[in-house]
């Protein structure tokens, strides 16, 4: 390779570097699909007067070619026959908009090892089958970028792997999944129960018909391994994740949390100790002066705490076509501008990850305990937490008849001391009711 | 160049690819300078294994080799020579945290030149002699990257030229100065006048002794600039922003946004209207949904809004030795990066701006009237209101004994209209004063 004469005269030997436009393949024509396809025919000489690059849809893979299509393209540019366009050579870019494991994996493995760059928006595949794919670019030498499996629209694997690459990051908290973060909201400003707004969200589309993989924490889940991932350089996979979701959370919490001029979000949380992971999600008490709790309705956002960047936080569209799609662009642009220089970005390297047990990790909680209303009962409620070394940081009482509810809230404690508080509490006879047990955010 | 095979394989020509470190020479050893002379030496184990790249100092350029630094370096790095470093082969790349125009200038040009990747923070530089730095840097076919001159330790620069390359930016708003921030939300949050917390604000090292950089938006405008250009290739300099700071906003005003559910802060605001570009940098209204609102102290965030990502808002730490070296150093990876494969990022280009003047820009406004309260005065106000086709949102009349204060705010008009508008209601003899007139961000 030629370094000594300026490296970007004379590097016309790439696709794209003589004039003709590079072409774009299209895997997968759904919601993303066709916003992507929109953008890339729609927004084409605009492009490419802004950015250089000529951009054109090359063929578009799908399952069904009678189907109705968001998109105004010719109807020649449709194929079933994906395979053939992963190894196609007049194909210079991959886009894959399928979603799930297979057979995405094996499309963009075929794709990768014929030396053309992937762009793709699936989260299910990087969590799950990440190390592959990126050993396999690597190998190859091409790209493979992924900026839209996480958070949509809003840059933040560009942030972790090229702003941030210098920063020592201690901690990474996201609200990363729209539809949950859609019930919180309607939750906490409407006074609503989960339920109601859970059948409100699917009416707007913003729920599926089976809202498991939203609701319990599992899409959330897939996005926290693929930040840690690529924020510590480990191989976390889906499963390393500890997950809660939100289906449990009842207007009452909701309510104590205002109280407390709090709100409750579902988190990822991914967090570096030493040479260990913590990776989880789930729902929390977050301050209401944490840029995190101004973060409503569908929005998503990462908040980024690094020992010399201090907090960073960036926010924006978590799904939806257009800004999933918006996001994929700006990936295909940095993979035809390295292709027509020859070139590809550094590759993501995985360790092996040493991910820590839930029970290991340290939060702060709130609990609310029903409690007999006589005297003694708090010294005895009092006695378990200090057994476990639980150390409280605010307490208030209420009575209720003859009933009291007892709300604290803990410092940071190991997660199995206060697992086990709760064991002990509930045994107490005192004890009526373990109620509400939320994580909350500390600073 | 050899582009038939992997092209991150036998690409080891570059320096630092034959595993001797890069030596960068930092010009500057200020907050900024020392900060990243920190990171360098006591973080470069650990950068090292996280991205592979070896990083030393080299030479580190002073003005006064007697001076006391903050940083644990040995007294042979420093040097008065600045000519020299930017012309020693023995240094890979300048990074400079001088700041002002020159000697800066002339530096950088001669180390670009002499094809070194240059890093810089100096916003008064890009924002003045840009378009010269960038033609320097793409002749020469070397990086000129320069994420900490625009909001410190946020990536805005790298989201514009690359996450966002493809996207129709429309509108972009930022708090881009920490110091006029602090102070608004001071003024906020304890209802103090804007002297008092001034004076807070030296006392704290958030403000300079002259703080007119700071507070008449000077700061600011140079930071618009900035991304005015980035975001649409534009060239956009200093000189192109029109400027209102905050010396002027009172207790009052920020009373009256409040009853109206919004805060006043200092905005840059940088818009595509056609083939025109506006950049503006003054106080406004933001209601306090808008994730801007949410913004404290001395932190900063850029919102910026495009037709396919729809909202996007990055935040964080603006200003600071740590937060202003930690993008620096992320830069400086990617230098060292693009290096070691003997390539460079896209240069910018930029086209001459045609930048809107001020009159041409539209805004929603806050005006507060003290009238004679006698009956036909109200119809008066509206008529000139009427005249100059400056349509009405909302209005509230309080008396105060024999007068009465009237308050509006606008649907989006002309400035030009608005202006004429004021003039026209100052000249009424019911008139007794034209209070606040604040610009209001309206969805």
């Amino acid at each position: 390779m030629n370094t000594s004469g300026p490296p970007r005269e004379g590097v016309s030997s790439g696709p794209g570097s003589n004039g003709r436009p590079l072409r774009v393949g299209v895997l997968g024509c759904g919601n993303v699909g066709a916003a992507l396809v929109g953008l890339l025919t729609d927004d084409s000489s605009t492009i490419t007067a802004r950015t250089g690059v000529a951009l054109e849809v090359a063929k578009i893979g799908v399952r069904n070619l009678s189907a109705s299509r968001a998109v105004q393209v010719s109807a020649e540019l449709f194929t079933r026959d994906t395979q053939a366009m992963v190894n196609d050579p007049n194909i210079d870019i991959i886009v894959e908009t399928i979603g799930g494991i297979e057979p995405a994996r094996a499309l963009l493995l075929t794709a990768l090892k014929n030396g053309k760059p992937v762009i793709t928006a699936n989260k299910e595949l990087i969590a799950n089958c990440g190390a592959e794919l990126f050993e396999t670019a690597a190998t190859a030498g091409v790209d493979l970028f992924f900026e839209a499996a996480v958070a949509g629209g809003i840059p933040v694997m560009r942030a972790l792997q090229q702003s941030l690459a210098g920063e020592q990051i201690t901690r990474i908290m996201g609200i990363v999944n729209g539809t949950t973060n859609f019930i919180l909201t309607k939750m906490t400003e409407e006074g609503a129960a989960y339920a109601d707004v859970l059948t409100e969200a699917q009416q707007l589309g913003y729920a599926e018909a089976d809202p498991t993989a939203d609701v319990e924490g599992f899409d959330a889940g897939a996005k926290a391994a693929i930040i840690a991932s690529v924020a510590f350089g480990l191989n976390v996979v889906a499963g390393d994740v500890y997950q809660e979701g939100i289906s449990r959370i009842t207007p009452s919490d909701i309510a104590a949390a205002a109280r407390l001029d709090h709100v409750i979000k579902l988190l990822a949380i991914i967090e570096r100790h030493g040479d260990e992971v913590a990776v989880r999600v789930h729902p929390a008490m977050v301050p209401n002066t944490h840029p995190l709790a101004t973060v409503r309705d569908s929005f998503n956002a990462v908040f980024i705490h690094g020992e010399a960047v201090d907090d960073l936080m960036l926010y924006g569209r978590g799904a939806g076509g257009a800004p999933t799609a918006s996001a994929m662009l700006g990936d295909v642009l940095s993979a035809a501008s390295n292709l027509r220089r020859g070139s590809a970005s550094d590759p993501i390297q995985l360790k092996p990850a040493k991910v820590m047990a839930i029970d290991q990790t340290s939060s702060a909680f709130y609990l609310a305990l029903d409690v007999a209303d006589h005297s003694g009962v708090l010294a005895e409620v009092a006695a378990v937490f200090g057994a476990y070394d639980v150390s409280i940081r605010s307490m208030e009482q209420h009575g209720v008849g003859d009933r009291a509810r007892i709300t604290f809230i803990t410092h940071r404690a190991l997660e199995a001391d206060v697992q086990a508080t709760l064991s002990g509490l509930s045994n107490l006879g005192a004890v009526h009711n373990v109620g509400a047990v939320i994580r909350v955010v500390s600073e």
